[in-house]
């Protein structure tokens, strides 16, 4: 089933030890966009300027991407510039200008309003909530990322799109910071409240947790000896998580589940590589192989 | 199988949001003793002060473990004073005393020295070394726990006595000390040079990781809503670990990955309430029915 995203179509300046690009295709909704097409349909929303040339948008093409809902502005693309740290667990932004991106008034495709799927990416909470709107009838899905500047700076506006929300896909020091509560499994119960019945909370190099009705489920980080760029790897979990769900028709327990891993494993692809250098030669054979490596990393029998 | 364990038994004074303790029995030894005991028959080699009452001693009572190997001596018994902050994720030691301690040389009895399994909990190496060499005959797995002290201040008796070790188990901080490698999974090779052929790494809240030939498997802590006092929490999962590998017999990767499981069941009662408490009225039925929680938090089918 189609799957809509809306969020940031970016150009990144990215430095890490392993190296440095001046200019890279980056954004939430690209690197999940990227990432959820190796599953299922995907209805992008997003707006990009002058700049975002027919080279830049071949990102989209030969994938399961519709692009009808990315809009075209004078002006210059998002752009935004970080550096991480020696050990890839801190990182620097260097710059952020919305450009484009400040006056984005999102419009949903026609052929984009039934999406029963639905991701709204890292953006402001007002502007998710105005696409949930034009969204006709219920979608089966709803799942939202957010971070710490909407959740200090428009609480409130942040609250009243969490009201419509299934799933809220954020990190841990978000969840504390949006639920007050520094335990887990309490901040859980507190978001809960706010609107979402599920929670995933993205730990970085420890994985990702997934707490609902049916309890409470564990997924590691794949262990890789050399992680090149953190960049886009909690959309591209997202993107897997709900590109699989998406797919699958199903939000059972056991669907619940094999999102999370599949989740994981977009994120794992997403920074053994430069921005979306990773994905762009993925292939679903090395999707399912490191499923199959998920399994060996984590089951066991009593 | 007999399992051998030499470390400390000493009293701690704890303070945690949740509560305070003036004086308690602790001890790396101690905690895994009780928490390995559970599991298999365990042989206990330390050293107590005369404020070692028997009333103190009850905690070795009714359970598989073997005191002829606990020495007396004129003195007080080693000391440990520690402040958990709010969220228990750090702690300031206010108090270190050695006591007699500072002049433990373990004597073995000889109903000990045809141990199979050894543990070499957390003390100066040129102990650790000198435990290990009144073993008779090759044991069948020697692991041993350290700390930065010594990784810092002793590291070429450390290094001599991982010279004899099968399994080290320590936390991941002290991983990247010892390996000058960030990164884990680069860490364990340089780890494995040094003699162990596997390494557990405790990650608190994040559960542990197993790296040995087999490759990687990992296990999430148990979620709680409220952990009390993490002190033992690492001494419990290393006694649960070895405790079930002796009591198996076998090293296979299947009893590996059961080992951790059972590690991780041990330590997350152990955090449950403060120092031993939990342990002392844990019932073995509640072991395998978290033990299959564990299940539940971690398993998946593609």
């Amino acid at each position: 089933m189609s799957l809509l995203v809306v969020g940031s179509v970016a150009f990144d300046a990215l430095e890490s030890p392993y190296g440095k690009v001046e200019r890279t295709i980056g954004g939430a909704a690209t690197y999940f966009a990227v990432s959820a097409s190796f599953f299922t349909h995907v209805n992008l929303v997003a707006i990009v300027g002058d700049d975002f040339s027919k080279a830049d948008a071949r990102i989209f093409h030969g994938r399961a991407i519709n692009i009808d809902g990315l809009e075209r502005a004078a002006g210059k693309s998002f752009f935004w510039a970080g550096k991480y740290s020696q050990n890839l667990n801190e990182r620097v932004t260097l710059l952020t200008e919305l450009n484009v991106f400040a006056d984005f008034k999102p419009k949903l495709p026609d052929h984009y309003r039934k999406s029963k799927y639905v991701f709204l990416a890292n953006i402001a909470p007002e502007l998710q909530r105005d696409v949930l709107q034009q969204v006709k009838g219920a979608p089966k899905l709803v799942a939202m990322d957010t971070m710490n500047y909407w959740i200090s700076g428009s609480n409130a506006e942040l609250r009243e799109t969490l009201k419509h929300v299934d799933i809220l896909m954020i990190n841990d020091t978000e969840t504390r910071e949006l639920s007050s509560e520094h335990n887990l499994l309490r901040a859980a119960k507190h978001i809960f409240k706010m609107g979402p019945s599920a929670l995933v909370i993205k730990r970085g190099e420890y994985g990702a947790m997934l707490v609902d009705k049916h309890g409470v489920f564990c997924v590691p980080a794949f262990p890789l000896e050399e992680p090149h760029d953190p960049t886009g790897a909690g959309d591209c979990f997202a993107g897997g998580f709900m590109g699989y769900l998406a797919n699958a028709g199903s939000q059972s327990d056991a669907a619940l589940r094999r999102a999370m891993v599949y989740g994981s494993v977009l994120g794992s692809f997403a920074v053994e590589e430069f921005g979306l250098d990773r994905l762009r030669r993925l292939k679903k054979a090395e999707i399912h192989a490191r499923a199959r490596h998920f399994l060996k990393l984590t089951q066991f029998a009593l």
